[in-house]
């Protein structure tokens, strides 16, 4: 069993909850730095926005979800770029106008995300439905783009893993299925950089949040790793138990991988339209640790709705069940690989 | 009874159903003028589109519901647009992009609306939540809006029929209701004129669809009379019964208020942002005429959300059950007020 899926649902930031309660923190921890990143790099005079004319900025949150932090990640865009034109007193701010766009799938619940914007909120909101690995916007039409902890997740799981369709457990002893992933998280970050290269102005920033594994870590030692090992297992024990086809386990695949930030580094280094402007490594602790009931729900939102579209609603109920059971006596593990969780905050700006 | 609704979910095209249904054809028929209105009025030069170099096309749908109608229209416009860019020679089409703006109200359902997005469109899509009677866009970010069948949903029942809350079933000679209707509907039209006016670029086009009363009939010799008279008995059959609550039904009111041809011009003509560079009367006869079975569906879809939303699931079973046997017997009121059935094709060009 590899714990990776074919999804008809495609992922969205739900589906890494664990992930998210994990960095949550992290999100809040990155707001100066998006503050900072804005300030430093936001080239008013190379976008155009040198003059006392009206200006409407552009900016898109890929892989919103449906909120709230996707609403708190724009306001905090919004407040940085709006210091810039305070700082550079060439512009009334009333003048100043956003245009926000919120991207996810088209899965994703956008009635909620939309029925949820803050009513006094200090731009026009869209939505736009569609996957990040593609175009999305017109040429030059964008002047920010932000990806917070979305970029992990794959188009799809990699043609040579489901190929194998056998049973076993994800770790990083499994040359092949590693290999197999990076490529495809290669290929991918680099569709994504080319639909941004297209959409973004000259000058325009592009602000990625992202989780990855320390330099050197096995996959396995993660909070991901074993995760997947306790799922893994999970899954085994139902099939021991015949309440799971062995076929349908093994066909069980999540699209994401997590890279280091050397494997980040090179694919972002080969993209010719971006400059890396910040590339900045967090540790980042919890401020609250997850209990074991904390760690089984985090677990469940986060593959919940992956585990019910590949299994039914029934045979979910049941894994999830199964999982909860297990989730104390691997307590040690989850804590352990907490220690090996990595924030990257990291701005390129179109060349 | 006044058959007006205060909505906590607002008004879409989808509770026009009736007024869709008879206005279908319209629809269709209307692709011909769109094109030609584009092809005389979408000036290349005034809209900065004269140059060789590539261009961005960005165009609002307001009030677009769940589709298929909105996406065939936007392809109307979009192949007229291209047209123009060809005729002109000056423009080569695979460097033209567009992005075409789904709007309505927060309720619509925009998840399934993404859903069903053409998979071969020509545009990069998004959806924009809120009413068109307020902004929507940054400043002189379109270049052409179009709304259709969707002008004569109030923002709100005046509060003068409010406070009326007296049973009483919708008609013309009704004076005071009349020119509360009136009224409102001159004040969201100015509101959403002064809206699109900052939305749209100078030479930007506004096309309307809208549905009519010729002018000198009354409100109670049209489909929409018929059907608020049919409605206001069965409410009525129902307090008598003693199923409904008098209180309750006299608080049923639906925003919605069908203007004369004169009474829009006049409104039109107040707005000093646009000029009038069409304005077309069609008495569209419909391919296929209702059957009984046919109004009482178009009835029951166009008022089946604002109903359950008044008086409940249950209630709003029992109302249109009973409304179905009365169908029948109105039947020839109904085919009767066919005739008073007017269609507008209006194109304002923003100065």
């Amino acid at each position: 069993m590899l714990l990776t899926v074919i999804l008809k649902i495609p992922p969205s930031r739900n589906h890494i909850c664990l992930m998210m309660a994990i960095q949550r923190d992290g999100v809040d921890a990155v707001k100066e730095q998006i503050k900072e990143a804005i300030l430093e790099n936001f080239d008013l005079k190379r976008l155009g926005f040198d003059t006392s004319s009206t200006a409407v900025i552009k900016i898109a949150d890929l892989g919103c979800s449906v909120g709230p932090n996707t609403f708190f990640v724009m306001e905090n865009i919004i407040e940085a770029v709006e210091l810039k034109f305070l700082q550079a007193k060439n512009q009334n701010l009333a003048a100043l106008e956003f245009q926000a766009f919120f991207n996810d799938h088209y899965e994703n619940d956008f009635n909620t995300l939309f029925k949820t914007l803050p009513p006094s909120r200090k731009y026009f909101a869209a939505g736009v439905p569609g996957s990040f690995h593609d175009r999305l916007f017109p040429k030059s039409s964008l002047h920010l783009a932000h990806i917070s902890y979305a970029l992990h997740f794959l188009s799809k799981v990699p043609k040579e893993v489901v190929d194998r369709n056998k049973s076993n457990v994800f770790n990083s002893s499994e040359k092949e299925v590693v290999e197999a992933y990076s490529t495809q998280l290669e290929s991918d970050i680099e569709c994504f950089l080319n639909a941004r290269a297209e959409e973004l102005v000259p000058g325009g920033l592009m602000l990625i949040l992202a989780g990855a594994v320390p330099d050197g870590v096995p996959i396995s030692d993660t909070v991901i790793g074993v995760c997947n090992d306790v799922m893994g297992s999970c899954l085994k024990d139902l099939v021991k138990m015949g309440v799971l086809g062995e076929e349908k386990v093994n066909s069980f695949n999540v699209p994401i991988y997590l890279v280091t930030p050397t494997e980040l580094e090179a694919i972002l280094r080969t993209n010719e339209n971006f400059s890396i402007e910040k590339m900045e490594k967090h540790v980042q602790p919890m401020k609250k640790p997850l209990s074991p009931e904390g760690y089984a729900l985090a677990v469940r939102s986060s593959l919940d709705a992956v585990t019910r579209n590949h299994f039914g609603d029934e045979f979910a109920e049941q894994i999830f069940n199964h999982f909860n059971t297990k989730v104390e006596p691997n307590f040690s593990k989850f804590q352990g690989a907490l220690r090996n969780s990595l924030n990257l905050f990291i701005l390129l700006k179109r060349i």
